[in-house]
């Protein structure tokens, strides 16, 4: 059985073929235009290449209520040409064949989850820092939907009382994560793009400062048995240990767990999967298909 | 089929006996004491009645991991006697019939998900605010343990700048949403109870606005179908509809659902099973014992 895989990215489409076992055996770069332009070269690849089953990771925000008629729809995203877009139902009717969606970060978490830095763990949490923040959630070794899905990066936070520039820069929100550590809320207090900064610069202080009371808060929330962290912004691997001293100085004992108290250096992690986590996802979402 | 349904708190503990329809057909109160005068108590009306399964929903924190030799142990409670307690696996040697334990959060959270106020959802979080703030989380229908299992209360949340006290009363945290949001911390700003106050008392606007803090961060983290809050504080039910307006003006349009943006009445409710909501949860843990 030839699977097909498609992350579904707001910049760009990655496009993959894989066997049943999980083996990449092509994949393909795609910029993201408009469906009219895009979605034709989509499933022109996958025609061509002739898949059985088709797992898509998507950019959301998404409409996941498999009860929904609107079940696979792009629903109110900044790209306006994609609002409302009926992502799942195009492509399972061009191409014929048995197709599953998710969000891009849902499909990463599970990767990372069944194959990844958090195989084993039932419940994990899978986050992304770059341009925006988002993040899966697996509970119990499946994506948690309910109303909508997580999304984690517009949780609201506590400004740090040094912090330049306090309310962040998300247009909906004050102070949310997103708009206190995206890599634009970065460099928007820096003046220039964060790569371009030496580690001691401040604003990584306050950077991790904030996803370390993220941390917190998806401990005393979900409780998950891992936290994996990836994205362009811990490319700069050095934050990973500012994230997680703060989360344990944070949480001031008040959780008495090894795992957290002993041993952070293997509860908060790198993903393992990157930058293919949403691909390797995509691949499993269409080969689970029942 | 007999089915006791034990809820132990701090101060008391609640016992009732359950048929297996759910009728409850008799229950009493006993004092929380040390676990050498109450737990002989418990033990004896248990015998007395002739139960066949045994539910328990338990104060915490509570070692949930089934795989671990300390299984439904109270862990590291403020109440000394009971720290490290075997509670399970007591009264599983003393009673020789199946036992269930969960917390007494996620206890209410089942009743309310399966049989309260938030039946018919999948994914639901239920929120009990008093003396203390812990929630339960259902997903896929089913109580979320993890790590550990949600607590909530221990969630960091902004400061209000007209807050007279916006670092909260808990020792374990700056600005977190017990510390916040709590009855006590209600009464520290207050200097009473908030038993003698009017509605208009701007202790319950911060209040309010911190459990719509939190609301918020339940809503782009779990994305429950519907949030249930309970609790004493909230035998001032107004404080209900300002929470749900604060939720909608937090949000600020990022998440447009209708079941949030046109129906938030039906979406932050009070519980239907209160008080006896943990209660109920533990019939149903005792009662799906497979």
């Amino acid at each position: 059985m030839r699977i097909g895989a498609l992350e579904a990215g707001g910049t760009k489409m990655v496009l993959g073929i894989f066997d049943e076992e999980g083996h990449l055996l092509e994949d393909t770069k795609l910029p993201t235009r408009t469906p009219a332009q895009t979605m034709p070269e989509i499933i022109a690849y996958f025609q061509e290449k002739g898949i059985d089953r088709l797992g898509i990771g998507t950019f959301g925000p998404v409409n996941l209520r498999e009860d929904s008629p609107e079940y696979g729809n792009i629903t109110a995203t900044p790209k306006l040409d994609w609002r409302n877009y009926p992502l799942l139902s195009t492509l399972r009717e061009a191409l014929g064949v048995p197709c599953a969606i998710d969000t891009d970060v849902n499909a990463a978490a599970l990767a990372e989850c069944r194959l990844g830095a958090a195989r084993g763990c039932g419940n994990a949490v899978y986050v992304t820092v770059g341009t925006g923040i988002g993040a899966g959630i697996c509970v119990g070794g499946k994506p948690v939907h309910g109303l909508m899905h997580p999304e984690v990066g517009h949780m609201l936070l506590k400004p740090n009382p040094m912090d330049p520039l306090p309310q962040g820069i998300c247009p909906y929100h004050e102070s949310c994560l997103e708009g206190l550590a995206s890599g634009p809320a970065i460099a928007r207090r820096a003046g220039t793009s964060g790569e371009n900064l030496p580690d001691e610069d401040p604003v990584f202080t306050l950077a991790a400062g904030y996803l370390a009371q993220m941390c917190v808060n998806l401990i005393v929330t979900v409780s998950p048995e891992r936290i994996v962290i990836g994205g362009g912004v811990l490319e700069r691997e050095f934050l990973l240990d500012l994230i997680r001293r703060e989360t344990v100085r944070l949480l001031g004992g008040y959780v008495q767990v090894p795992e957290i108290t002993a041993r952070i250096d293997s509860y908060i992690v790198l993903p393992e999967l990157y930058p293919i986590s949403g691909l390797i996802g995509a691949w499993l979402l269409g080969r689970d298909i029942s």
